[in-house]
């Protein structure tokens, strides 16, 4: 028999849908001083987390994300049958340092900012095919060392164009199990490359829409589900210039989600005060907005049926200085009260 | 109901086992020539493939092997429920570029040299438990853009130490389905990040073998098995030195795989006449090599029953330049004739 099944093009509905039974957030002092700043688990006021560069900041802070949502749940690493992590730098490097003491089987996975929505994905699939009793999905993003890796040397203190969102310092974990929490990850969509042709890498948010778009799209056909079915529909990064296009867009395929739409990376920064631009991005983002803000409001009861869309912005400094376009790709998951 | 099961700490046992119904290798010049040449799909004689870059070259090799995979199955692209794709780049660009214009819903994953493993579970998994009626796995390396990436400009024409691996130009995919030809995956065994502190990024195989004695040690250990059980141990791409490491390990352990075990890297080139060394490595190694010889053997009956271990040392130029060590991972995988 099998426990999961196929809907339409490419959906899942678990037939047990697994828990979160427990999240963290841990982010840097900027988020801490943002409108949801007191929801965090934890900010840290120093950026390197204590450490001696930004990657192993960003380690570090992946680290205690997952070894806060162990202790939430009261488990210990050794019960953790799997983890899916992922992070921005190349080689995933972050992730790969920050699990190495804790001793989990590692899978590591790459969907750029869409990587919290892919991980989620995965765990609820290992947890719910019976591949793992307790599995972890972990995420996140450093502004420093995502400037380092994608954009300049802090140093230059470069300007910022409007249609610039800000990388999150923040890294959100969360346990899966087959039971526990009163919210279950009831399937997913997984999204595909999406590629409109936009070269601007300062603009993810013209970048990543498309991608949002296209896998919104499919979620609501495959499930024939209209907007209206979701209490949220929420995007992980596409800021204020994304948000415009992706509704303009799914208008166009005869879908109106403004009333149900909310953006990670709209609501974690204020615009104004805090110099944000187009607002947050990165894997942390999503990451700690579902754990801090979306999780519980899905747990009270507040929020009965979510649709979390993290999304992605595809590319190196290798692939945007020889020219290539910047795709993007959406993995949403479905995430209910129950 | 739940269709799998969990075996021992690490380990992963299909009630139905998914088919590899068809698979693909694309290589190089050099592999071409290669002991094993003649075996692969296609050799192609300019290593650009036609392309402009290395980095596109690269994806043009994957998504050839992909378009090789679906032919040799009988299958449209649109018919691929899930793709697990990876490779070496900094953001998997090869990836991301190449199965765009496939349409198929993409899970990225990073898991260096390991990732063909990961992979390989992941899509197992996914066809298991019925979320895939068909999924693919595919990763690719290029020598040049991995040069690229982690070590020198091909101008410089720089000396190579004895220890050093030369990175396979390949690309291998594989189609699964829950029946078909007869080789199948029963099974896998996830890897953990294994660090015996190595700072030399140019002697791959010290860095990967630990992890390899780790998941192949843990492998016998949860399913209660000797060496013995399997006609071959086969590991990625540890090399000569690297093997030499594992078999010490792994007697230390009380384990002889001497008289079972071969790695992909070996076999891939010549070593007197070639000039590689210790042997060949990257994500494409381990990949072409189950497509093009592995997989042959396992269909014949040759080899009933396989445990396939790509290895992968997970570094990035960052990681290494701030003088952190090169830990390894290794994700076993059970393939068995039926």
């Amino acid at each position: 028999m099998r426990t999961d099944q196929m809907i339409g093009k490419q959906s899942v509905r678990f037939a047990c849908a697994p828990h979160i039974i427990s999240a963290a957030s841990v982010v840097g002092k900027k988020e801490g001083e943002g409108p949801v700043g007191r929801a965090f688990d934890r900010i840290c006021e120093d950026d390197r987390f204590g450490e001696d560069n930004w990657e192993q900041a960003e380690s570090a802070m992946q680290n205690e994300a997952i070894r806060t949502a162990l202790k939430k749940a009261g488990l210990l690493p050794s019960q953790i049958r799997c983890l899916f992590g992922g992070d921005l730098l190349g080689q995933l490097i972050a992730t790969s340092f920050s699990v190495e003491d804790l001793n989990i089987p590692l899978f590591g996975l790459y969907g750029a900012c869409s990587t919290c929505g892919e991980s989620l994905s995965l765990a609820a699939l290992a947890v719910a095919s019976g591949c793992a009793d307790y599995a972890a999905a972990v995420t996140s993003s450093h502004f420093a060392s995502a400037e380092k890796q994608f954009r300049f040397p802090l140093g230059y203190g470069n300007q910022r164009p409007l249609a610039a969102t800000w990388t999150v310092t923040g890294s959100g974990a969360f346990i899966l199990a087959p039971d526990g929490a009163n919210a279950r990850i009831s399937g997913f969509t997984t999204g595909k490359v999406v590629d409109f042709g936009v070269k601007d890498s300062l603009n993810m948010g013209a970048c990543m829409a498309p991608a949002a778009c296209d896998t919104i799209y499919q979620n609501l056909m495959d499930f024939g589900r209209q907007p209206s079915d979701y209490d949220k529909i929420i995007t992980g990064d596409l800021g204020y210039v994304g948000q415009t296009i992706l509704t303009d867009l799914l208008k166009e395929k005869g879908f109106d989600i403004s009333e149900v739409h909310m953006d990670c990376g709209i609501e974690i920064y204020d615009r104004e005060s805090q110099d944000t631009h187009s607002g947050g991005s990165g894997c942390g983002c999503s990451a700690v907005m579902l754990s801090a803000v979306i999780l519980p409001n899905i747990q009270k009861g507040v929020w009965k049926r979510v649709l979390f869309v993290p999304t992605g912005a595809l590319l190196s400094t290798v692939s945007f200085n020889e020219g290539q376009s910047v795709p993007g790709i959406a993995h949403a998951v479905m995430i209910e009260h129950c």
